[in-house]
């Protein structure tokens, strides 16, 4: 361990991102993926570390390059069984998530451009990853990008305590002239599933307020609150919207949805709106400013750190780790240099640079 | 005052929701509004008040009245500016927001029946109730349905203590095959503003936790709170929520949108999803049913009155209700009954059975 990175004391390590981005995706070419789809994994994993949205990151690579050595679909092909006008179904034929749905939300935003909006469903998927990731694509294209997946069960129904309700995130993205987007990539719980997991990683308490354990009691141990039952979001709200996304996700798709219902795999819901077909661009963006200028503009409340507007936080991580690295979990990259050692590539800890 | 209904000691009467509907419709009839766009009015409002959403009821036709007296625009044309497709952008003139919304979820279904989602943006409108009447449309129609609605500026933005973000309702209608939609409509806020101002009209505290007075200190005074701010779900996420829905509403119709910003009135944001277009519906319709049956099969939590899906209280609200009478507030009643008697209308207290 170690290399040539900055250590902290805290099991974390600086790598610069292009390093990081670089090894991710030759290792899922090393795994049998086209060059292009695995760059799209190098791009996409990369992208979630450098917005700070570690749960969603290069942690994850190594599972999904496992599953593709295990004998898992590593054909570039995305099957639209259903193609009609600005409407597409599509069957990820068990592939990496984060393939068919980047590749779905392109399929939506080049409805949106022809129609006016795209709007694509996608069942026999699998994890995909931060939402955020395809509702920036679409607010780059210069639409209005929704999404939202189906995801872990961890929370009960109002009123009930069987854990049965998906922690389903749903992300909206909108083109700005600030060079970067208004996103919102949220989950109906307190906070998203991968957060409470994280902790666990980290051997960090959760705050109470996050999940139940077993018996139903407030928890601050994170081992305990996955065994039990994550918090909605103001509850029965946060469950109610579990459940609309669960049907726009899982049962419009036809792919799984519920508790294990329907065939497996994971499902998604992808839109695009391509905005100039309701106002010129210019105009949007123009009103994207004054809106952004006039909450921007508020008075702070008392030892507030700043106004931001959902997504530019995220944005402003990415700029700083761009230039000065990512502090990435040691056991992330250990994952990566075991399997990149494995794999017979180059990268070995002295190359992180 | 009293009639023959039956009078609660809270200031509240039980009337029949026929009456109800039918006095409501004569009233809009009587100040310049065509018959069917009078009836419309009348549906929408009296089924905020059999579903027990009371707060987006008749308590407002007397204020829609008074406005159409005052010069409002009383013609039933919707002004579709832009139609191309699956998608059209509609002006409001300025007309109630309740008729302008029904015929742009009207249009936004039949766009989605023949392209496979429609989408509508509407501007120059004005308050249109409860967004559920709109989705539960779309669900009937055999279409899912999405709504939200730009609306009252009543919280600061996450780390701001300025009034600049509005209380914008969001709602999602599904069909199903139990004689009522799955329908959520909710605030980004821990209550809708609506809520608070129904607690000052009725005299009562609100909980701690709904608002902030304007010193920024937790309140249980509707009107403290009114004055003050209204929380948003969650912190962030509510804040992050409301700003996607301002957007979608405000920004993208070209109407109002933030505090102040844009064209006068309110805007929306309707779109329906046919879908027959992406699954037979009868394998939907079954989908549903396994996913209600699996969240209602869910053991129940301690005191728990049971579990229900997003929708089912407010529909067995009305079937009650139908049967039995609304128990409404006298302040509506009386409203109601003042604005028939000077129109001349035959409607009178003794005439509510």
């Amino acid at each position: 361990m170690g290399g040539n990175g900055v250590v902290d004391t805290t099991g974390r390590r600086v790598v610069p991102a292009d390093a990081l981005r670089a090894l991710t995706s030759d290792v899922f070419a090393a795994v049998g993926l086209t060059r292009e789809d695995a760059d799209l994994m190098g791009a996409s994993l990369t992208d979630a570390d450098l917005r700070g949205v570690h749960t969603h990151g290069t942690r994850w690579a190594i599972r999904y390059a496992r599953s593709l050595q295990s004998g898992g679909n590593t054909t570039p092909h995305l099957e639209v069984v259903r193609d009609d006008g600005p409407i597409a179904v599509v069957d990820g034929g068990a592939r990496l998530g984060h393939i068919v749905s980047t590749k779905a939300m392109r399929l939506a935003i080049e409805k949106a451009k022809q129609h006016g909006t795209g709007t694509v469903t996608v069942k026999n998927s699998s994890h995909c990853g931060a939402m955020a990731y395809y509702t920036n694509m679409a607010a780059d294209a210069g639409c209005i990008g929704f999404a939202t997946s189906t995801a872990g069960i961890l929370m009960a129904p109002t009123g009930g305590k069987d854990k049965l309700i998906g922690v389903n995130p749903v992300s909206w993205g909108f083109p700005t002239k600030r060079g970067w987007n208004v996103d919102l990539d949220m989950a109906p719980s307190v906070v998203a599933g991968s957060k409470i997991d994280m902790a666990i990683v980290r051997g960090e308490k959760i705050p109470f307020g996050w999940a139940l354990d077993r018996d139903g009691n407030p928890t601050d141990d994170p081992k305990a609150g996955m065994e039990g039952l994550a918090l909605p979001l103001g509850g029965p709200k946060g469950y109610g919207l579990a459940v609309v996304l669960d049907i726009l996700g899982g049962v419009l798709s036809g792919g799984r949805f519920g508790k294990g219902l329907g065939m497996q795999g994971g499902s998604q819901f992808f839109q695009a709106i391509n905005i100039e077909h309701f106002l010129p661009m210019a105009d949007f963006l123009v009103r994207m400013e004054q809106l952004i200028d006039q909450i921007k503009g508020s008075a702070l409340a008392p030892g507030s750190p700043g106004v931001f507007l959902p997504g530019e936080i995220e944005h402003m991580n990415k700029q700083t780790r761009v230039k000065d690295g990512i502090l990435m979990e040691e056991t992330t990259l250990h994952d990566l240099e075991t399997i990149a050692t494995e794999l017979g590539l180059p990268h070995r800890p002295s190359t992180w640079k």
